[in-house]
């Protein structure tokens, strides 16, 4: 591993996103990473966080037209209530704040006692939960589906309902609809090491693969022998499909965890693209690349999510981000 | 590895760009990759290409402000002059075509073959070998020092200055002093694993690291034990700047060969700024990211270019591509 030892793992990382994104402030004390501009007057705010490890995510998301602010917890871990308060604090203008939590117990726990304590502090405060992954229905992690790859399009779309004005219950409306509207099923084809193991975390043997695997490297429906990546591709889409019944265009996200290299990640977007084309469900745009990682697992995940005219629009207004960026 | 047969892995990455990227124009067949708008009237076009395994590059690189086509070889094996004269042809608006090539023998002939070929064909064609890399003179692949991570700065800086209408022989001026100031070093911590392999293309004992190596697993300058980020940053800037002694701020890439976290190289980032501050090198702007990648390889890389202020400009001058993006 690249790293120092690893209990300065995540301090080292926000020293280096200061020094690489000084359009952020990276209060790297307090563990909040927050757009340089905030708080932006009449808008609303969002906030996330979550365990380290699954990098861009969550602080790669944070600048206009997304994330307000960023808070990182330990690796795989929670961030902790108060990083979530002061968060919100920094990036609070008075028009309220939605707090974007993926559905892991620690998070939502967490989360949860954030959204009281800056109740108290007369802040007004939303949240959603994203619960996209249809591999199980409850893991080592989680109470209800685990919280994936849909995090980045509920940030990014409800980051540009913010960015343009729109109330907190409409952006929360928008966040909720986002999660409704998404599904996602990944797949593991190596574990990941974090740092305080300093070795895999779960043991996946050479040749097989973990169909279904959390972001954590949770167990997912069933171990295999390799499979090509068409076959994946099938497996993964007709998964989403059982569940979601798409009857407008989809957004698809074709994520990798983190050690497949992106030449594999686009000849399996390919594949994607043909399960879709087979099952006759029409594509509104497709991103491809590393976004929800977990750490130096090899694999990849598939995000569907289905969107009308204002969410398609939504999704293209401009980003400024550190992971995700576009204009017009 | 998530692949179908290794005979058709960069045929299949093809087929995903073309479906995630419709404003690039994929021609799978010949293996082109081209800006929809091209040729673009009155423009130097910029055309690159190598072989495949270290995407972003250079597919990834295609787009307003950057390059106009690339041509990808087979997994680190150089494209065919074919390729290259067919890329020059669809993008010449009759203004001229800048080759940008890597100091691998292979591309070097091949472009060099291309060149005399397309000027047979009645375009003007320059070309600017990118050798950047200080950690051997010369290597397995190479008479002369290795092209890697300065091959974006090249790319990006170049491209801004044909997007505004500049002439050939500017544009080629301009690439050849991003590559006077550029320099770079890699480290590996794993090998890396080619589709026709199958397995680990060099040995590298976990617990030891190959500081120098290049970007397809070749022999660096020595082994070692295993090294602290720390430790990591201080070889490679100090070996640097042993080429290099810049009187001007550089730009800062710290690039991920492929399976190293974001977190991780994040970690490493604040390191190298840590270093460069020590030798009192000012910083213009620093990316943090996978960018000149060798598929799956644990490690980093760190290249420091010199920047006036026009070099600056052109830096930061709108760019449109799959991997490298911003607007104003």
């Amino acid at each position: 591993m690249l790293i120092n030892v690893p209990e300065t793992v995540v301090a080292d990382a926000l020293r280096g996103m200061a020094a690489a994104h000084p359009e952020l402030v990276v209060d790297a004390e307090n563990r909040v990473i927050v757009r340089r501009d905030a708080p932006v007057a009449d808008k609303v705010a969002l906030v996330s966080g979550g365990g380290s490890g699954h990098e861009p995510l969550h602080g790669g998301f944070v600048g206009p037209g997304m994330l307000d602010a960023a808070c990182p917890g330990e690796v795989f871990t929670s961030p902790v209530p108060d990083q979530m308060v002061r968060a919100a604090a920094a990036v609070d203008s008075g028009s309220g704040v939605l707090f974007v939590v993926k559905n892991y117990t620690g998070d939502v726990l967490n989360f949860q006692m954030a959204a009281e304590l800056a109740e108290d502090e007369g802040m007004q405060v939303a949240s959603v939960l994203v619960n996209d992954d249809v591999a199980v229905t409850d893991s080592t992690f989680t109470a209800g589906r685990r919280g994936t790859g849909a995090t980045l399009f509920v940030e990014k779309i409800a980051g540009a309902a913010a960015e343009e004005g729109m109330p907190l219950e409409r952006v929360e409306a928008l966040a909720r609809q986002v999660v409704e509207s998404s599904r996602s099923f990944g797949v593991a084809l190596s574990a990941c090491t974090t740092p305080a193991k300093g070795g895999p975390t779960f043991d996946l043997p050479a040749g097989e693969l973990e169909l279904g695997v959390g972001i954590h490297g949770e167990p997912g429906r069933e171990r295999r022998a390799m499979m090509t990546s068409h076959e994946i591709a099938d497996f993964a889409v007709d998964a989403i499909l059982e569940d979601l019944r798409p009857r407008l265009p989809v957004l698809v996200l074709v994520n990798g965890m983190g050690a497949t290299p992106l030449l594999e990640l686009y000849g399996f977007a390919a594949e994607v693209r043909r399960v879709l084309d087979e099952r006759e469900v029409a594509v509104a745009r497709t991103l491809v690349g590393n976004y929800v990682t977990s750490l130096d697992m090899a694999g990849c995940s598939v995000t569907l999510c289905q969107v009308d005219g204002e969410l398609l629009r939504l999704w293209e207004a401009p980003v400024e981000t550190p992971a995700l960026r576009w204009g017009r």
